[in-house]
């Protein structure tokens, strides 16, 4: 493997490398193959943008129709076929059997425009600067989403310019059993002189995905939608990572049968892993005056093409939805077996996650990825997430094969094993 | 051609759909077909992104070749075949042979990521937090980025949250004939209560474009250099529209012979259209930790492969480089010739730019909009830029033919008589 | 009475003369009197700024005697024998002998303008933006100290600049019995994306004076000290309504036993009501560079006279201490007789406060309001505090006779009957 | 001289006592004295606080009548018998007679506590949170004025928090002979893309103090006044320098026959030295909701005393303006002819200034420290401001005798030609 080039002209900005130092070439859903042929099971899946699998066969049909012909690539924010027909396999695929009523933004293909429009959106629609966001919460990292971003590693990194204009609140469970986090929103919201400035918006992630697989309650995440709308606040669920199914619902809301104001997704929305993002708002929320948010990548036709397929073809009916919660169960027992593992070793662990984003907490970052580490030299692609990088989280393919996912997990199992006696 | 779900689900935000009301299905080198058949020449190439034209055949069979196989397509940082090609390519093709040593770093593949990535690692480099930039320039719009964009459209657009970390000097040309600007940028280095906080960096277009092709003098760009070596202040060219080949060098600073500290590509970079975007920065400067800047899409290995295609067919000697000096005089002439038009109309109108970045200054906006929509009926995209939109501009692809370049010149200045007249 | 002049020319910004319309000439100790020779008790005393009541006699007498030679009155921040003089009854009577080290910057002679420059010190000293300040904290409304202020009065009327470089966590008491708000700052700073940038500081009011009487326990106090100094954070108390013998000590952190790294005194430290502040920082923290931080009114030389007679009249024994523990007994003993009343009403109350900075809790502004207005009617100057006004509180000066004590207490009674029967 | 407690306690942020360590003791009109007995004639007057001398017999007269009865001295915003008579007074005597109508506003008593609350109001009347100011402007150091001052001095010391609502343009002048800076205003005002966010007001003072007596041409600031009026845009005169009839009128700015739109003032407007300021604003400016900005000592009754006294005193007519023209003239011409000396001696300098504010730019900091450290052992105080502290600045009381002021001229002379020989 040549790895010189990547050393020598890559920034030292680089991090996947680091845990991973291989050269990948080919990959079939939930397989990776490098340089010198050896193979991986994914469990990392794009951190969450593979949902379909690497190279999924049918949506990757989709796009080599569509460059079969000189049909148009790049479009600006142009009206093209590609868009119209993304559009429609929105509205009449996910939309309109939700119930749902949205307008769609295409800002620039990354996440983290995606919450720059929305969280702009939502200020500018409420006429307030402020934006709650929650304790571990990850939604980007130019200056504006940052705001709402909590990793000091990119807060601290910033060159001396605080961000401005958003306020962190104890997401759910932070404050301990018993207690219920929203109290604090709630009574903030009511205090005069509590510091908080009455927030535009509240930005959320149902299942933090960077924070480390924290998991909002059902009743928490439906009081957060009670609190926002007595007090006229937009709810803006940032759908980015736990989106597009892989909670076991297209929107991971659906569980707790809120219905946000605002919704930003990405990642795993194009379907192959082509940069893609977009924001869905109430109708009523679009003051958008034309080209008050722009970028050029904003109406990249072959992934409007790739999303269309994969929205037709997995959400048409309720089966991918019913295999994530199967698959999601038997990450699950296996997790919680490994974690059983871990604490017969004296290592508090626990399992956690919803659908098919789960993660086993181990308590530290060393210990997870000593357990990651073994991991990947038996052949198994996983990472870490949390403040200190302590759970060891699965966010493979929705499409993994029962036989691929059940090796993944062995090899986990075994590794853990490994890495801790 | 059915625009009723376009227009009922896009949000409001949409631009380019409002100037060219058409839906496009087919695009080949400078020429666009919609679904009624029509076709148009394009001067507008994705605003500088196809430099090579639509579905470029050279580039589009590189993209055409890893997808027959299962080449890994999304591979966040990781180390692919598919980066450390497109980094061979890069070294090989443009870097040695122009003299440059830079290391790069492949921010989330949008522009405005890119700038963001820039100056917050300008400020990091050298412990401060501002960011000098000029008057017309356009930067991106995550908030980061927007407080080096001047424009108010954006700005105003905030919600309540003032962008921090920008200060706006005058651009060359600003203060009239006979000044330098960079006498002003000086005397406020000098000044200790001249309310310039030193900057860490100066960002800069060495050509305007969403600016109104403002173009800056060699010898300006030349100080700008001095003046920031003289006071450690980091150059940043941002080439992400003027680079790639537009202004009829790679990267746009060769003509002035500067070399900046930190350059930001995007745009064109991918050579089909494809979101792409990187910056590169002196080996010295790259201080980053690994992971303190980050993003889903970073390593988007079509995006590589395509760059990769471009950068070996288009620079691996300098017949394009040849191709648009020669085509930029072609249109600097009919441009000219065209302004000559419109003055004879008694509305004052001049033509500038560098290589095929190139307009007419037609002196308002509405002007501007009549000859635009009539070309527009005429059979030819192009579109306005400058604080009001009062610059006509051409952003043809740089490999448009003879024909088809003057076949859009006779669209614009018959256009131009018609729309004034 | 003649307000025509005042009403028509000054602001509407006014507010005391909202609830008090007279016109106030005469004023000595606990005393005022209106121009219609009306007379009032006074338990407002200058919003804490007359601990030592109007007109003290042996405190004005120093001023009359330095007023009665041409000795200097406005000096800058001149080395002057009256500053010489104050910061050597400081050292003596105050530092001294409660073992302090501290040393003593004098920004403009108001409380903002000490709370500015000591959180500024404090970043400045530890290279970090950020300062933890708690709910219902009041520290000044210009631009810095409104950053850890958390009235949305003033938050909201900033004309559209957020403030940057305060976070709010909640103080002791605010999320109920059982829970010690300390674990939730504690976990915060833990928390690697927590979203708590980690703080150069923490600013306190050991009561909150505008804030609604809240006192901070001794013990949550003592632990914040502590996990100021575990995790390098600076201890700022702001001393400003709190300090100057208000609670029964001079500095209200002795209470504690804590030692803060920085203090901030003004209100009652002239003694006579003149403008006077001051901020006090151990010694190793002083890294300001000459003139780093400055103001016209740093050297108002009647302030230091006057403040080094209160310092020596009333703080060479520990005479006045002891007296306001024993009249901080009375008031709280009459304010709980008073709570009972309003509770025989059917409305809750309770009393609070630590020496003679007490406050009935009614639990609303509306009831509050009643109660105060028709004090005034009754001859007491009293006013309500809290995020809505909702306590009523007492700060009359510390000077004050057991008569006229009485007498006040006996209004406050009485006009709560009234008011609300 | 005792100075060690002094130096012990006191911050190393002090100044003066560093130029003039000496412990000063008594003070009459332009003569200060040292503890040794030792005068010195003062042209620095408290940095233009001490208009009227120190010790004005006439202003301090009022201040002893006020205090030989229990007047009320500190009273919050309560309505007084003394706040009544300085409105009159300033009614009058100031407003009435030049055709002025404004309403006031008390905010705390200090410079940079006025301008906080006038460009609050002005952003909150205009919707818009920038605030045009100018190069070398200084206006204060908490952070809401700091974002209007230049000075880096004070700019770097923010300890990471960069200021927020301030745009710095060239100061007339600034760009040269022959340039009107109102030039560059004008243009970005009207470009949509310049980089300025409009602002909501313009902050100015007519003769830079603290920046090098830089003096705005009468025509310039009534341009400014116009291009404000044409945009909506409010004009908002800083006068706590220039004003109190520094420049020889009682306002700076009617020289220029301009009217803002909000005026701040302080330093010399108590007449005596004592802390105060205000704000006067044009009465349907007045949107302030009570309490909106507040502060302890916006009620100091010894101020409101001692100047409506001066008020009375010296601008019930015209006597002290013609002699401050006078004395100008005086300080001008004398000024002139050491500048004179100083060109001999092969060193450029220049005299510049309007009425009592008056400078020597000598080019550097240096050489203005040579002459100004020389005339204090020779017995003047005089200081120097400008970016590098280049001016040599005469702000001696507009009482000074003539006596008093050829002396200090002489002893200024005398000293230039020592300290540069």
């Amino acid at each position: 493997m040549q790895t010189q080039i990547l050393e020598r002209m890559e920034s030292e900005v680089r991090t996947y490398s680091r845990s991973f130092p291989v050269v990948f070439t080919k990959a079939r859903n939930a397989r990776l193959t490098d340089e010198d042929g050896r193979q991986y099971i994914d469990f990392l899946a794009g951190a969450g943008t593979l949902n379909y699998g690497h190279n999924n066969p049918k949506i990757k049909q989709a796009l080599l129709d569509y460059l079969a012909e000189d049909n148009i690539i790049h479009g600006l924010d142009f009206w093209t076929a590609a868009k119209r027909d993304y559009l429609d396999a929105l509205d009449e695929v996910i939309l309109k059997p939700r119930g749902l009523d949205y307008k769609v933004q295409f800002p620039g293909p990354t996440g983290t425009n995606a919450v720059e429009a929305a969280i702009r959106l939502a200020r500018n629609a409420k006429g307030r600067h402020n934006i709650v966001t929650f304790t571990n919460g990850f939604h980007g990292v130019t200056m504006g989403a940052l705001a709402t971003t909590g990793n000091r590693k990119f807060r601290e990194a910033t060159g001396g310019v605080p961000t401005v204009g958003g306020s962190f609140l104890p997401f759910d469970g932070y404050l301990g059993d018993g207690a219920d986090t929203l109290d604090y929103f709630e009574k903030l919201l009511g205090d005069k002189s509590g510091g908080l400035d009455i927030p535009a918006g509240v930005i959320v992630e149902t299942v933090q995905g960077e924070g480390g697989i924290n998991v909002a309650g059902l009743d928490w995440l439906k009081r957060l939608e009670s609190i926002c709308r007595a007090h006229d606040i937009l709810l803006i669920v940032d759908d980015i990572q736990a989106g597009c199914g892989r909670t076991g619902k297209f929107f991971s809301f659906e569980h707790a049968d809120v219905v946000p104001d605002i919704v930003t997704n990405s990642k795993s929305l194009s379907g192959l892993g082509l940069p893609f993002s977009q924001v869905l708002m109430r109708p009523e929320l679009d003051i958008w005056k034309p080209g008050q948010y722009n970028g050029t990548f904003r109406g990249f036709a072959l992934a409007f093409t790739t999303a269309a397929a994969a929205l037709r073809h997995y959400w048409s009916d309720d089966a991918l939805a019913q295999d994530v919660a199967r698959k999601g169960e038997i990450v699950a027992k296996r997790f919680q077996t490994i974690a059983g593992v871990i604490k017969e070793l004296g290592i508090e662990a626990s399992e956690r996650g919803r659908g098919l984003m789960r993660g086993i907490d181990v308590g530290s970052g060393d210990i997870a990825d000593k357990i990651t580490h073994k991991a990947f030299e038996n052949g198994l692609i996983i990472e870490t997430s949390g403040q200190d990088g302590e759970v060891v989280k699965c966010l493979c393919p929705l499409t993994i094969t029962d036989e691929e996912l059940n090796e993944g997990l062995d090899i986990l199992e075994t590794s853990t094993r490994q890495a801790l006696s």
